[in-house]
């Protein structure tokens, strides 16, 4: 029977073993932690990811979409909070579309039950098995396990390591292979979670099926709706060097004082912020850059091959993106596993780079010009010319977020977009003339 | 007593011992290879380096210079060798200066003697010795002896990693230290040495003062002097994917044509190039970028720090300088490490992108512009200014390799020298102009 092992039982390397199983591979999942499933996660205690189109796509190519709908709350838009506490809601498409929450350990276990239960016999995790070596051009991986100290070796046709931003295949072999291209690179802002829970009779402190944002210009504080009622927050901001910067908030009071100058609404939903506020470890956000990504019988899927910072919720879906594209090229070269990773790497390669710059661009997006009125104007006649044109123009948000346009390619749809859009709102006395005649003469003229 | 491990006893670890030793510190260099000195290396078995002043500089700051002289071979110039065989001589600097051919091999087996003896029973080398691993913030090392399998760990006030450009220390420590910035990058271009043996008297088949060049564009092959009348010789040129690159050269009658082709001359010394192709691997080339250099009681410094391609013969030379420079600092701060490692990082890190951009652009000006008769008139000119200017106008290549002007600032004063040279020599009929009056009061116009 044909063999494969996935190092890593994450979100990308579990979906990817349902895929493999259903080919006919018996599949070896390596994951060097101990089995999340039988540890107690509170809600809200997880990271919190937005699951959005090529998220479904991945799960519709292996039929199990339909078990993300009862783990995924639907967020419609923004809500934009300023410092006085006002509250601005932007739309993040056309009706009804939607990113949705989701827990990592919630979907996590819910993607390893899945591809026990399909997998059956033939899609086995094992746990605490650590990754210390690997054999690329053979196919072979080499653990510890860090319960029992016993060394193993396994052995297979082909292998995928799906073990994160810190890869041990990558770390331990890929780096050290000659003509390896590696970039490790840190933005100069850290992030720390914050749990805002839910009311005492469980209801939700802030609008349920929105996506809050505090934009600060330089920092943001975000919140992502949990099931139990609570929002998992986050605060973006460097670490230090800037009049906003983490090591200025030392004490209690530095923290304290901080959140009711800056955030004085979500101050007052909880005033114990300083009490919580080491809760939390403060965190670096890195994006990691290689090539090759594939050496021999190797290949590295997910933010092995292509980590980014969190900022337009793509970290998860360009994960899954690799697979369903993976699962394509399996069927399109009948399995001959050196023109599929050559293909797959030369492919998905640009698409990691794109995911990258667009997450980058959308910090700047997020922290600042979604408060900015020019930005909402933007966005008013992005939706206006969208009606017009329906098919023939789509933001650049809608074509990351609700399409499986490559991101290649939204990426530079989105610029020349830009150009046009900012031609338009060049128009003297801008404002006053959104939706008349001599408006929608001037989009027929630009985008006929 | 004041104790300090190196990890690496290259040229810059057995250097930086003596420091050390000077300033009453006993030192234990951890060396993975064995002894090189028991080692029987024939002359030309080994590359050669380029050993300018910055060098000289360095050993004169322990009082070692006078032992360089009886292994270093002056150049005095570039011998241009065209498709034809025919020669032409490009001086280096004014009369007398040259940069100094030696054996790494050579110059290495010398400092560790050197260190040996000045350091007495206070520098203690221990070969056979690789890093497994390091407490950096501790100053700890653990190696295991690659000949007896024993582990050990090292402790001492300070360590220093001078473990080169694929360095232990940096991979297995400082890579995995939060926000360290790491960048590897291979050039598209490889290389392959050839050993050009001497005449069966023991005499040159080249000019012995000479470094040689046959420049071609896009590749070249050089030629350095050894003291058997030997030239160890290298070809740099792509891997692949051009008219001439490495992957074309298969068989031995791929390498006889194409040294028959290319270089006519060279082929005529050595027809025998087919049957000694194989000696030598096909390696590559990498630049290695990170910080911060220090971590708690952890340095990096030379290859292990900014490692550079060898265009400019600047690698070893910046490293021998990181020893003068973190020599000056620890007078400066009284052996206070943090505030040592603190000022030596932030300082040299700009030297050594420095280096590694003034590298790169070196590789152009070998390969092509030598050969080019505008950029021999403009060395023309840039000797003529030298004359009228002495000491006011000095040359990228000068200021890099025959004085101590940091860098950062030849890099930024040989961009402003190109814009005045490219303005002199915009005038029209400027070949016939040179050494006129006109063209002076020009120069006196542009330089005053």
């Amino acid at each position: 029977m044909k063999s494969a092992t996935i190092v890593g039982a994450g979100l990308v390397g579990s979906l990817w073993a349902v895929h493999l199983s259903k080919a006919g591979y018996k599949v070896t999942i390596l994951e060097m932690r101990s089995d999340l499933r039988n540890v107690d996660i509170a809600a809200g205690k997880s990271i919190n990811l937005a699951f959005s189109e090529r998220g479904w796509t991945a799960f519709k190519a292996v039929g199990i979409d339909s078990h993300v709908n009862d783990i995924a709350i639907p967020m419609y838009g923004r809500t934009i909070h300023d410092t006085k506490g006002n509250l601005t809601y932007q739309p993040y498409g056309q009706e009804g579309q939607a990113i949705y929450s989701v827990s990592r350990a919630g979907i996590n276990c819910k993607l390893m039950n899945i591809a026990e239960n399909i997998g059956a016999e033939n899609i086995q995790i094992l746990f605490n098995e650590k990754c210390i070596g690997a054999d690329l051009k053979n196919g072979i991986v080499h653990t510890e396990n860090t319960k029992t100290g016993i060394k193993s070796k396994f052995e297979s046709n082909i292998v995928f390591a799906t073990d994160g931003a810190f890869s041990a295949i990558r770390y331990r072999a890929m780096q050290k292979v000659d003509r390896f291209e590696y970039n490790q690179h840190y933005i100069e802002d850290g992030y720390r979670e914050i749990l805002l829970p839910a009311n005492e009779d469980g209801s939700y402190k802030l609008e349920k099926n929105s996506l809050h944002i505090w934009p600060r210009g330089r920092f943001m504080l975000i919140a992502l709706p949990n099931e139990d009622g609570s929002f998992t927050c986050t605060l973006f901001m460097p670490f230090e060097n800037h009049e906003f910067s983490f090591d200025k908030l030392k004490s209690k009071n530095d923290v304290e004082h901080f959140f009711k100058e800056v955030f004085s609404d979500f101050y007052n939903l909880m005033p114990n912020i300083a009490e919580v506020w080491q809760d939390h470890p403060l965190s670096s956000l890195a994006i990691i850059k290689c090539y090759p990504w594939a050496h021999g019988k190797t290949v590295l899927m997910g933010d092995a091959a292509h980590a980014t910072v969190p900022f337009y919720g793509q970290g998860m879906n360009s994960g899954f993106e690799d697979c369903t594209i993976m699962g394509q090229l399996m069927d399109k070269h009948d399995e001959n596993w050196e023109l599929i990773f050559d293909e797959y790497q030369k492919m998905r390669k640009p698409e990691g780079d794109a995911v990258q710059d667009l997450s980058l661009h959308n910090y700047y997006v997020m922290r600042d010009y979604v408060s900015d009125p020019k930005f909402l104007l933007q966005k008013k006649f992005e939706r206006r010319i969208e009606q017009l044109f329906p098919g023939k123009y789509t933001p650049l948000y809608t074509q990351v977020s609700f399409t499986n346009i490559p991101y290649t390619e939204a990426l530079e749809n989105g610029k020349q977009q830009d150009t046009y859009i900012k031609g338009i709102m060049e128009q003297h006395d801008i404002e006053k003339l959104f939706s008349t005649d001599k408006i929608d003469a001037l989009i027929n003229s630009l985008f006929l």
